[in-house]
């Protein structure tokens, strides 16, 4: 798997003529009401978890190109959770889907290499050389360079990516990313991921680099300012849907040629069975529900990536 | 448990005489060679580390009162360390030392409540009641206040504590913490850490919140400055020993009153059978020359905590 992470998503995204990302973020609370535990047991609400994360990859992966897995929701049913986390993993891969491993890590360089080794090398040990690991992971860079030169010197080697946080969607994330005077902290941040990933040798055919940059699109004209300041980066775009972000918002995230950006829905597809404007259209089918939410999902903001 | 953090923390340092926290960071290569595994597997890897984490404890557990462990360096052999990590959290406990889970995780608030679950509650499920979990996390507080408030929420719950990232140990983490113009970036860090923490309701029966902030000990005008700053805020302190902190740098992380602070050392005590100093003295014992190291780190931070 040599081939560069920002020649594979493109070639993604035009096989399925949509820049739109789902983000599985599974709560258990939430699941459809057939899969909920019988028992109070982390083994069986884990149970329900995969079966839950299966059903929702089996009706996007003829949608969308990639699904962004959040390991934290993992992480929330200690090492029982972790070793989900890579099955499916492994089960996005077998269903022809790119995945982005959301892991958010930023350490200290001596830890960072062993995060880095964790969630983006499998060569190590002999029994891992068949693991599915993410094809990308997003990374907090706020520990400075060593935090994700180690996951960078990885993704250059393995034909993987990062995304680097820049402005976070989470509303009260600005009281830390719009610090500052004349710059803000998001912009120094954004200045930070240049100088890390704007390198030849970390560029792609598609000319953009492994290295990419985590965008919510708030104002037009500060996302453009972004997107100008960081024109070989990739970013990720959370925000959409839930959280309030529309495709429009969306735009100014892409390069000129359409290129440039992946937009990420999680919950409002995931959770579709659970809005009235689709419960009702496909009776209990939650399956039904989530493949019509990713579709119209997929369909909004395909015009994004067309140019 | 559910006794105060910072109380029980006081406790201990008491007992100990000292407040000197060991961090243990298990990398495989710097395994003492009777240790070492005897192939390239994952799991012969796992288990050289489990035994030396084990080693390490059993010669800690009566010199100071409390270790950090690092749950990168578990991460790194995927799922598999996962397990290790929790287990050797119990180990800790079970030897009677208090555990700091260096875990620096800090995502958005839906996710941050799935993290702060897997790492702060064992109440949850029927079959983790007996789990054992830290005492406290490390947290990083880059998107804000609904990325902790999760965890301090728990850990005024459970009797633990939470230190969150306001200056680290890492130089190139002062590309980040020192932006900013008459107010640099680590001094907002600072004041968002008392904003989130400085309430009656988290406040010990010692005078100290369960949040605290890992403050890395710079030049000593500064650090006090944080120091009046967060007066009741507890401070963990990284950088001592291989990062070239010594004692006197530490000083102005405590309280008048000598309460107020931890120091860490990790790799300096935990790989001390490497140094010629300690191997010559104590031959291929290499949990003897851990021992002697502990022992002098602990003597020479102690006269910091007795005011």
């Amino acid at each position: 798997m040599n081939t560069h992470y920002s020649d594979r998503l493109a070639e993604a995204i035009r096989c399925r003529q949509t820049p739109a990302v789902v983000g599985i973020d599974p709560v258990l609370e939430r699941l459809p009401a057939a899969l909920r535990p019988k028992d109070t047991t982390c083994g069986a609400a884990l149970e329900a978890v995969e079966t839950f994360c299966r059903g929702v990859l089996d009706v996007l992966a003829p949608l969308v190109p990639a699904v962004k897995i959040n390991v934290g929701f993992f992480e929330a049913f200690y090492w029982y959770g972790f070793t989900a986390y890579y099955r499916i993993v492994a089960y996005a891969h077998q269903r022809g889907l790119l995945v982005i491993g959301d892991i958010k890590r930023g350490d200290i360089g001596s830890t960072a290499r062993q995060y880095a080794q964790g969630h983006l090398d499998h060569t190590v040990f002999d029994e891992v050389h068949e693991l599915h690991i993410p094809d990308a992971v997003t990374l907090a860079g706020y520990l400075g360079e060593n935090a994700v030169r180690p996951f960078i010197d990885l993704a250059r080697r393995h034909g993987r990516g990062v995304y680097i946080l820049v402005r976070p969607s989470e509303p009260k994330a600005d009281e830390v990313h719009e610090f500052g005077g004349a710059q803000r902290f998001y912009q120094h941040m954004a200045g930070l991921v240049r100088r890390w990933g704007d390198d030849e040798e970390l560029i792609g055919e598609c000319g953009l680099s492994c290295v990419g940059a985590v965008v919510a699109p708030k104002d037009a004209e500060s996302t453009a300012a972004l997107r100008a300041l960081l024109p070989r980066t990739p970013f990720l775009v959370p925000g959409y849907g839930a959280q309030g972000g529309t495709a429009e918002s969306c735009r100014p995230c892409f390069l000129p040629d359409g290129t440039g950006a992946v937009i990420n829905a999680s919950r409002s597809v995931i959770y579709a069975f659970s809005k009235p404007e689709y419960a009702e259209r496909h009776g209990g089918d939650w399956q039904a529900c989530i493949a019509a939410a990713g579709r119209t999902f997929a369909a909004d903001v395909a015009g994004l990536a067309s140019g």
